[in-house]
């Protein structure tokens, strides 16, 4: 045994119990009883010990309109393991003509030498070729069990339903979840136009042009051929109860639908997109934030387990830098769309805890233990239990800090939380067992993070077969 | 350490993994790691470890209608066993005039020195005086955590809305929860005698006076109530398409709705009620069995979490014994309501594992879990963690076997089930570290089951609180 | 012919077309082509000639709580006929304990010799005695077409859902309607008490103790017993979305659900019930005043067929006679429920089609044929058509003036309205080709009012039979 | 005056009442009272007089995939009239890459000499390009007043959903009403090519391509965009309760949804499409026929106003002639879509008259005065009152007949309700005053029918104005 983290409260998705937790070779071997004397040890009272979080949604190193990401793998691995984030798994985009292998090697390149969090890819079929197609069987093959589609973005990433329905049905045979950005690319592109048009040109204006009703369409034809093609679908960044409304319609119709929502419209709303000064530019993210009460919706949601997981959508475009959120000063339509929150979020779904609208365990479930399940990491990833990886955070429940800038990891110039006093923090951040996060501050080295083989969706098996 | 639970995979609400586990003073104590070698083995080759089953909704020894229930607290507790369920919560009855009080200490007369696993009651609030609504506020002092309302049985059991709604509110103040028994009670009592006045008298057309909608509506009305008064809500034995229906508006209206099925309503239909020679009798319960299609929309909101809980609803009244079953020869409404279910339960539910409808995981999770932690019994019952009691199912996945009355332990005198082939057995049953089940044989002593003391809800709190 | 109605526009709830009119022995006998030159001739220039109103939601000389209404029949048709309304039918509530038979004997008695419109009687089902049921299927004998039930008022005129289920039974066999009052009077009873009890006895404290879970609980309720009794339902003063949702949902079900709304519904909102100086009292009604936003939803449902009535629900009580709203002063629970809105009524509704909310043809729909076909009084009143009786407003679509007490007929002390600017009046009134009205004035002798014996539900029969 | 129609039973949307209707220069000039002595009668003894009806829904003399229409306007509006219809409106289908203009004078040219009653186009909206965009706002001065759209037929006629916003934001602008073919087609191609690829290709799988989700998420889709684009709508042929549901959804959020239904969808159901001998592909129509349950739900809706209209689709496809319906004997996705219906419409109406689901009143108004008003035809058309178009149908309510092709009009060589026994029918036709039928058998002059400038869609307005 290499160490034991002792005397803290162990917290799964199931249940919250006293207990040490001995490790060896980066894995959990052993859940109470007698430890060894001689290993090490590292103190956890006082302390919750968590599964390390799941980030199932994160764009580093993003290259487009010729710009990239604020963050690239080192910067936003380091804020991911800072805020208690121990894996990620990263929108890769292959280019357009290229396969799909070749997004993924390039998407190797990026994270190699500097992710310091395990981490895997979603591969995005952005295009409609009959070769990418031909492509989504051997997916599996790249150690990718999920492929993103975009019904948004008109001209640049949006496929069309046959696009879609397509995936859909490939990934039946192949064990392969789609995950589709369910927004009506039509619909968003005439109305923001419109917008422009009329001179209504400022940050607000990105909510009118995609109201719920955008995101309520998409998401139900996404059901609607998931239903048709027998397929499973995870819904990325929900974000209001129109949303909602039609997973749980879909749910009723025996489709198997995930829903995934994000800090930002659990936290922030359309008014914060009308901050003067250019600010709203910070709160610039598709689906557009919501009205405030829809944030009570999504807290149910969570609460009952209707929305299973929270992801960051950390997309980082700095604020202060020209060809970044400025380039839209004129015309909010070429803001780059995107809020930072890999480092923010497994504490700002901690306040649902601290203020009683989520019991600890289905904290530890939404930010670890199911986007784990679902994407394929269980149960390496996400649980505390003997055989799982030894990623482990010692959450302090009775800090009380303050969300700020210089208080993150990340390198965007901003964090959309700015002000917001908040209650517990990741301490200490174990990865396989090594200490890469004390204090809130990084000790891993760059490069450490591995690269995530993921299971596509398992069938059940007899035990000795 | 007293025992160590050897070589088996253990399966939880979360995970599944390879890992040895000790117990000591009826605890578990020790998870994976080194075991001291000079304790006994329980060999689990071959074997899920999985927590007992707990079963939340049983009626053991009820007396009514000048008859009693097939089983009491020794034989139905012994056919749970041996279907690998360690804890059951029953239903308590007051007498109609006494307090409620009164009806947990004869509910205790009963159970003690007879149960053979641990044990709860709900307690029914039958009676609409003043007095009872008095009492209700000092229901936890009786270890008592939750309450049951009938909206059936007009003129027996059921109560008005006035008395729910008061339920609902004194509940939020004292950390209960409400359970109810939802259908129209007037409308099935006036279905029912239009139909046997003309004529209509055998079993079948018990599923005649009471279709979904009488069910549909009064799981509205309970849910309604429910978000009215503030109060979180649990709906027993839902049977339907239309009643989860809503059960889910209320939901997405931020009301906090728990949803239990029950076995029959999972394999059987209102097919079943035709059965020729009466032996549709057997299959009179309530809410009625429904068309064989509902069966599937069960399985599917089993496994996306929209139905938290399978408890038996063991009801048993024999069908050769002249004042239970046949006494509703003539006449549907008089044939006792209840269908024995007890010792199945596990097995039945397992079918969904092995046919692919659910995974382990969730088996675990909807047959003991979730009971626990609704309950009031985490984490001490539903789960496999450091301090919880060693309730333990050695479940053999490979078993093939059939459902037959002589292969089951309950005393009444038939199973719903009869000839069902099934894949999956509870092989070794421990309740608290004891042995109570071998081979699927019982092996305890008449008592040794205790009385749980229920948690009321449970209000997050730091730590260090 | 007696009259012709010369050089209007007809309006009817299919058309608008120029035509003059011919009247004789009360009754329209031509429309169009050349009318006999020696006949008086009434000018309609410049006006609509619509279909007098049908009003088929009143409370005229109510008795109740030791006090009386302060409309009577002369005063309230009076009212009526002044804003263009040719026909009511009121609520009759026969004594507890006593005949059905007795009660509309009763309301003959009121009603005789004052009354200057038609009338109708809906009987209530206030008594939940064997003796009342087995007088049901003689309503029709009555003259009477309708039941009315009501779910709330506990304790007062609230009947249990055997009552309901059983009179929808009965409906059904005699071809008659249930008109519903839906609220859960057990809730509302409840909240009402803990509000006042925690000191919140102002008039707003109304709508807190009956939100719209209340009507929307009961109406679905009511359309549930309704789709078990196999019976059509006719849901009076639905105020809210909430409960026209019950009532689509019901649609969809098959159920034959019709829908009335009022005006104070149209134009009044909970901030109303807050007015300074007890003025909120004026609005205390039930179901209680809504949000604002509420207003929407019922015209869009008034467009498209969803609601097909407006009635007023006209029940007067003075707020400046001490028995009357003065008496909840210190306890909203006293103030007696009503708002008046006989004459108002279709001036109100007007102003949609004023604002572009409703064509004219669906106004004259909702206020005067649907009415009248849904209560069985077509083809005499509620249209323009040769034999029906010569009913009959000439609409004066320009004027415009505002709702002033003074300005009204009705006797009570107040106006809901007052103030407000409208478009459109009723300028001359004939019942039964007699003028009545003239200028907004009335020029009736008392007791010219005829009770209508209104036809039960219309079966389809071939033409010759 | 020219004729007197006397003797006869009025019926309107309104109402039914015995009068005698005068005509003159082809307008209905009076209603009831004297007529002159010295006109022509024509004697409607047991009949109903009812208004012509209006069918908004058919394909004459189509031409396309290299073949066209069984039915010319000659034979289709010959058989329109024996089926007592009076107007009809086409679909017009410009050239690709042509005019919207080019398109309507091609279809006045195959119209005109050949109508024998008055008719309208539709204009489809085929081409994506911006020109017919830009030429959109000019329809009205076509005197077409409504845009068709297919969201079907992927390759061919279906359209983007920007091309759908567009037409819908455009509509606003001019009073425009766009009408939709609900169906996603991606999903539908995709599906029926994996169907064939797997020899599946009897007329049955078209059906098994396009089930209802493929309509419903379609229909849906329209609604959402129509919402977005403050539009209102109207879906042609709907088919099912899944797309019915999503139209009352969009209701229910104040979207102006209109709904159609076709005669198929009231008595076919997708066993039909399995008839031997290839016989189905007689029944091969988009959407497709249903289970039977639908039609209830398709006549409960159109009893309680949640449908509107019901028009024919009549698109006439011989069964014997190789380029039509054999054309897809190996292959269900070639066979033509369409089913005749033109002249069995009415009659099959009124079969739901006959058996009690809709009343006199309801069924005019679903095949003749709604068409009329939201196609913008009223008040000349669709309705008998003074002004209006003596556009007439004698109808013989106790006629007892059987629907086979010799009884009918068409060329088309098949009706698909062969031997289905009927009772009511058009006796005397009349079309502006003229009798074009007698009999059931055509009187008419080939070309008598009139083009019918429709108008945009109406604002109220004050009478004076």
């Amino acid at each position: 045994m290499d160490l034991v983290i002792a005397n803290g409260t162990v917290v799964t998705a199931t249940e919250t119990y006293r207990a040490d937790v001995g490790v060896a070779d980066g894995k959990i071997v052993q859940i109470g009883g007698a430890m060894p004397s001689d290993v090490p040890r590292l103190d956890a009272t006082d302390r919750y010990v968590v599964p390390g979080g799941v980030d199932p949604h994160t764009h580093f190193d993003g290259r487009s309109q010729g710009t990239s990401n604020a963050d690239d793998w080192l910067s936003g691995t380091t804020a991911a393991a800072c805020g208690g984030t121990t894996a990620v798994v990263d929108m890769c985009f292959p280019e357009r003509g290229g396969t799909l292998r070749a997004g993924v090697d390039e998407w190797h390149r990026r994270a190699d030498g500097k992710a310091i969090v395990d981490y895997g890819f979603h591969v995005t079929v952005l295009d409609e070729s009959a070769a990418v197609a031909a492509e989504i069987p051997s997916v599996p093959d790249l150690g990718v069990s999920t492929l993103k589609l975009f019904m948004a973005y008109r001209g640049s990433t949006m496929v069309s339903d046959a696009t879609l329905y397509r995936a859909l049905r490939l990934s039946v045979e192949r064990g392969l979840l789609c995950l589709v950005h369910a927004e009506n690319g039509d619909a968003v592109d005439l109305r923001a136009r419109e917008l422009v048009a009329a001179g209504k040109t400022a940050p607000k204006y990105h909510a009118v042009a995609r109201p719920p009703r955008v995101e309520a369409e998409a998401t139900a034809r996404a059901v609607a051929l998931a239903e048709l093609a027998g397929a499973p679908l995870y819904v990325v960044h929900v974000s209001c109860a129109e949303a909602l409304e039609e997973i749980e319609r879909g749910r009723a119709r025996g489709v198997e639908v995930y829903a995934e929502t994000c800090p930002q419209y659990l936290f922030c709303s359309a008014d914060d997109l009308d901050r003067p000064n250019f600010e709203g530019a910070k709160y610039v993210c598709s689906p557009a934030l919501r009205e405030r009460w829809q944030q009570d919706v999504l807290w149910g949601a969570l609460r009952d387990g209707r929305v299973q997981v929270v992801a960051s959508d950390h997309s980082a475009y700095n604020f202060g830098q020209p060809d970044h959120k400025p380039r839209g000063r004129d015309d909010f339509t070429k803001i780059p769309n995107g809020v930072p929150g890999a480092e923010e979020r497994m504490t700002l779904v901690y306040q649902g805890v601290v203020q009683g609208k989520l019991s600890l365990s289905r904290w530890v479930e939404v930010v670890a233990t199911n986007p784990a399940r679902i994407h394929g990491l269980a149960p390496r990833k996400g649980t505390i239990a003997v055989g799982a990886d030894a990623d482990l955070v010692l959450w302090d429940p009775s800090a009380r800090w303050t969300l700020t800038q210089p208080a993150l990891h990340h390198k965007v110039d901003y964090t959309a939380y700015e002000g917001l006093v908040v209650q517990g923090a990741p301490d200490v951040v174990l990865s396989r067992g090594e200490v890469i996060v004390r204090g809130r501050q990084p000790v891993a080295k760059a490069g450490r993070g591995r690269f995530l083989r993921r299971q596509s969706r398992p069938v059940p098996t007899p035990v000795g077969a």
